[in-house]
């Protein structure tokens, strides 16, 4: 593993295609560099000039008079990889390229970008780039980058009064979003120790930074930006990493668009996967989705400030002296899934001798003006942040001007010491710096839109509440049965039809193993349906039709001999209408499921993501909104239950309008199951569907009524689902 | 009516309670008024100082040399219907009144409100509050409010360089909102005119304000703050006449939350309606919502800069230097429900001359850092504003320094005077104050998020696209029908249960006259089904079981004289364990309705804005999701079909899946005639459920296959929907 410390703490920078033209990209790299007081050597490699800004220039990177720890090369694409190599062979361990036109650019420079991959590998080189825009280490004053937000005019590379404790790391695909970050965070005091941006990942991902950084111990929040994650495995492991370090990962995931993810694909010449799969891994592990640079700075500046007293749940108390901005910071909490309770008599009484008449005490508390002009901000909050009633407090203040809250900062800074709940501000009106440094000071996080203030409690309740699900469980079936199976499987078609995979699947507890009988004649039908009693259905058994009920080839509710015997031929025509050369096992016959509600569950791969667990309400809400969530494999009960949670009809299943609740214990445990036998076979599988699964009422279990299993071709990971 | 203008042009103004102590809201207001260059008389009255803050001061209105235009009201409660009534006598013609405790303090300061009114009304004086913050004109440069963001300090009262041409108003019920919209504006150059903040709406109201403003034809966009509509028919009255205006009403509605509207009550005292009916209005009278400060300002610069060229259509193409920024930008389009479609052949060739080989026309656009450095942002947005491809443009731009736009600037004139698409830019990084200049001077918006940016554009294209449905139409029935339904509305009883309800409607053309046969034994039951032939349905018919199903008083699919009998004494018992009391006109025999999509339709009245028109899809998408939509009525043909498009499940009667489209049509001619039915005789009717109805496929119409109409109380629109 190259060292990726002496690309970030170099003690030396060699800048290959350095100019003195400053208008250049070559020439703003170094002269930014220099603007800063780095404190270790820049040597200027130029193949044209002996002199670049004033410092000797050599004409090699092997002409150096040592080696440099780190090159920046920034000449034209065709050059680098002669470039990369005469680094390494001078015993320069770490490299970011910024030259652009690799495999974004089709054949020519994916073969090139390939062929830097294979260098950095030979000489152990820490490299990032190609098309990347460099790195920012703000601890060692190192501006390795053209971005005008490392312009020294831009401000100070660390802020006066920083928000909180701790300090923030940019990784970014993406170059000009990435050093945006520290030009929009400016205003709001983040500490920022690196920006690194990865460009197209030829050799480093974000997962490697994110990996040395919590190994360093130095970061306290991150804030990602990926098109793509390019090694989906070291990803999960690195976020897994930081979930357990209590490191946040605030992510930017863009492509999720059709348009957005066709622009990855030219931009940065790597598959998308698909926008659901990474939600789903996001949620796995605890990374935190922001749709933008305000939500994800908002994030940050949450968790800078409160990261050691996450709210331990959802609700909310409101201090406001404008009783218009309570009421909208109301609504932004309700709208981000925040509670906004009544609070408890003592609370009220104690705030009754504050809160004038024409003001409330109920939550949102309006003290009215009055009110906080008489006793401040801080002494309404420490009353509701009290409360048993609440998990943390957001202030609504007006930070215009600092003086009032000046007067107020002992007692500030004493409920923030104090208090075991985060406490949080929000500004309805453009804050004034020095308010901000004030803020910072006493230990707030301050917001200027009521959205990203709720928005943020809310994420950082998830967060606590993810993380103490800590470590996440895996129960896998005994040994016997994987084997079992595994033979099994291997003897079986490619298309595994209902009455093939129910006793593989059985050997993992999902579903009966008992198909009902595989009958080849309509006489067979009818004395199999006489023997089931009551209504039967018949579905047909080819594993050229996969999708039964499409092709006409199920039917439902039978009963009597007849109708049985003419439903068998019925079937078995729309089977060869469909399929004119289908191959057909028979005629399954069974009994029909008890009632309970639908839901579909299956396995898929995901192109990036590989294997996913699938499930949704079944008929018209998977029909008309497509209501079904993702989870990487394997998964365990608490995790599947979290994810029933997220459905948008999960109420449904949860007893609604007077109908019983459905057994959703019985229905995590077969996703538990199910994810199991996916998760052990995985080399083998391409799909598994289970659909529908009837959910009956709690303590009577699930009915698995159908199941097909689609093997992967050629054991490949990859595949097609068979859903839908 | 009273004088708006008095209020806010006065040539003289009445301090009433004005105080040397700045530190008192009472000094403040005058101090602020002084500061400005406001050009009539100011006239403190105060009991106690015959000078006040240099000026002479008078003991009371009624001692001031000349009466003056308007008197601001800063004195305690208690003394304020007094001191109106002094102003009315004095001949002084509008007030102000800004004193605290009224209706939000229960019932004594309710009554003092009243009195308010009632004063107003005596002396026919335009008056604002009680509980407000005072107003702002600032063409006039009178800032008659204590509010921080009208101090001298904080900016000039008019941008130098406005963006668009156009002036904004703010008028809103909550003083610390309001005029934290003009502190808030100020880093966007917006040019406003008035802020009024209108407290406890004694006597005048938002749409008062709104009426006035659009007769004097200077504001051209609005920014309201509404906690809750008192006089909604003049809301609605004075919405379309700024939609026909074309004078956007961009609107925040606070107070939607259950918490929100617990504090609006307490707040300002009054009912806040039911959100969905509110977002009902809005959306047919083309309010736009906000949810907070930044997504309202963003439409207001959107609209003053791009108003005479609003989007077309929802197709958008994107410039870009940054890839990944254009790439959020495409996903935030998606995200806001347009579209970002590949450009045509001959666009991207002429685009081809300017993108350097790892860029991209496709769209977004990816002109890379240096095809924007060799040809400036205007010649991209040029080009792809031509494209027949798109109806808008966004470029995605770095504004921090403002030199290389500087450079650009005659190209983007030339590009804003001559394309007739809006061309909307986007920074990445924070603007420099300039650079907004800059943009301004050329006619952009200019927009620091990016869902921000897409979401006006996307709310402009619809605004654009329902004035395009202008005039509304009404269609009503004929005269005939209506006074024969009234008379039968009249006999009718307060329950109006389906058999007698199917005659009333069926004159409107709502579902058939023919209910099936209403029988009252097991025999007669049995006969009617045989007489109709194929499956039946039974339903108790009695006005004290509203709620059938929920009984067990129906059943489905019956068939043979046996279970048709059987079926009979079932759904009676049922009634009458349910209802023990309930008198029962009989049991219904009815065919079943052919098969199609259920929907729920109905009519409710809403405490605020009277007569709802509901629809739904029906069964599970109710149940768990409430899929419903609402409008006010009347409706016309268009906007029902508007309404059904917004159903979340619209797809499914759209043709989903290979199933064949349902008769929406249909749908939309029968949300007319209930509209029609409700509308002409609202004062009779407190809801009407057609539950469910069933859209049968495309061309086959709708069968309405249940009915109920539910009569007022005492003649009044008030009621509680029968729904559920």
């Amino acid at each position: 593993m190259p060292d990726i410390g002496k690309l970030l703490w170099p003690k030396s920078v060699a800048v290959v295609g350095a100019s003195s033209n400053l208008h250049s990209l070559r020439g703003r790299i170094l002269e930014i560099i220099l603007s800063h007081p780095f404190a270790g050597k820049v040597f200027p490699v130029s193949r044209s000039a002996s002199d670049v800004q004033g410092l000797k220039a050599y004409p090699s990177v092997d002409a150096l008079p040592e080696p440099a720890d780190v090159a920046m090369l920034i000449v034209p694409a065709q050059y680098v990889p002669a470039e990369l190599e005469r680094c390494g062979k001078a015993g320069i361990k770490a490299a970011a390229i910024l030259s652009s036109g690799f495999a974004e650019e089709g054949d020519l420079g994916n073969r090139m970008q390939q062929e830097i991959a294979t260098i950095a590998r030979r000489y152990d080189m820490a490299v990032s780039g190609p098309n990347s825009e460099g790195f920012s280490n703000l601890a060692a004053s190192l501006c390795a980058n053209f971005s005008p937000a490392s312009d020294k005019s831009a401000g100070p590379l660390i802020p006066l009064q920083p928000v909180g404790r701790g300090q923030v790391s940019v990784i970014s695909q993406s170059g000009g979003v990435g050093f945006a970050f520290i030009d929009r965070a400016r205003p709001r005091n983040l500490k920022f120790r690196y920006v690194v941006t990865t460009g197209n990942e030829a050799v480093l991902e974000i997962a490697d930074f994110v990996d040395y950084m919590l190994d360093e111990g130095e970061t306290d929040v991150f804030l990602l930006l990926t098109e793509a994650v390019k090694s989906p495995e070291k990803f999960k492991r690195v976020a897994e990493k930081a979930l357990r370090a209590g490191k946040p990962l605030i992510v930017g995931k863009i492509g999720q668009s059709e348009a957005g993810s066709r622009a990855v694909a030219s931009h940065t010449a790597v598959l998308a996967g698909s926008a659901a799969a990474y939600r789903a891994v996001f949620d796995r592990y605890g990374l935190i989705e922001g749709r933008d640079f305000d939500e994800m700075l908002d994030l940050a500046v949450g968790f800078l400030a409160c990261g050691n007293r996450m709210p331990a749940g959802r609700r909310v108390g409101i201090c406001t002296a404008s009783g218009g901005a309570g009421i909208w910071m109301a609504d932004a909490c309700a709208a981000a899934g925040l509670e906004v309770p009544i609070l408890d008599a003592a609370t009220r009484r104690a705030l009754d001798a504050y809160v004038p008449s024409y003001g409330t005490t109920q939550n949102p508390v309006d003290s009215t003006a009055q009110g906080v002009q008489k006793f401040g901000y801080a002494e309404f909050a420490r009353l509701v942040a009290r409360s048993p009633s609440v998990d943390g407090v957001i202030v609504v203040i007006t930070a215009r001007r600092s003086a009032f809250l000046e007067g107020d900062l002992p007692k500030l800074k004493d409920l923030a010491r104090e208090t075991e709940k985060p406490v949080f501000m929000w500004s309805y009106t453009l804050p004034a710096e020095r308010t901000v440094e004030i803020l910072n000071e006493a230990g707030y996080p301050l917001f200027t839109t009521a959205h990203g203030c709720a928005g943020t409690l809310q994420k950082m309740a998830d967060y606590r509440a993810l993380r103490g699900r800590l470590p996440f469980r895996v129960e896998t079936a005994p040994a016997a049965d994987r084997s079992k199976t595994k033979a099994m499987l291997a003897a079986a078609p490619r298309m595994i039809c209902e009455y093939r995979a129910r006793p593989l699947l059985a050997a993992y507890g999902i579903g009966s193993e008992n198909t009902g009988p595989l009958v080849h004649s309509g006489d067979e039908a009818a004395a199999a349906a006489k023997a089931i009693g009551g209504l039967v259905a018949l579905k047909v058994q080819s594993p050229d039709i996969p999708h039964k009920t499409e092709a006409g080839a199920v039917m439902l509710n039978l009963d009597g001999a007849d109708r049985v015997r003419a439903g068998y031929e019925q079937v078995l025509d729309a089977a060869r209408r469909h399929t004119p050369m289908a191959h057909i096992d028979g005629v399954l016959v069974q009994a029909m499921a008890r009632p309970g509600r639908e839901v579909i569950l299956g396995v898929h791969s995901d192109p990036t993501w590989g294997m996913m667990l699938m499930v949704g309400i079944g008929g018209v809400l998977v029909e008309a909104l497509g209501d079904v969530v993702l989870a990487p494999l394997p998964i365990d009960r608490a995790g599947a239950l979290a994810l029933i949670a997220r459905l948008k009809g999960a109420q449904l299943l949860g007893g609604f309008r007077g109908t019983p609740p459905a057994d959703v214990g019985a229905l995590a445990d077969l996703m538990v199951k199910l994810s199991n036998f996916a998760f052990d076979h995985a080399e083998r599988i391409s799909a598994i569907d289970l659909n529908p699964v009837i959910v009956h009422a709690e303590q009577e279990g699930i009915s698995v009524v159908d199941a097909l299993i689609v093997k992967s071709d050629d054991r490949s990971s990859e595949g097609r689902s068979a859903a839908g």
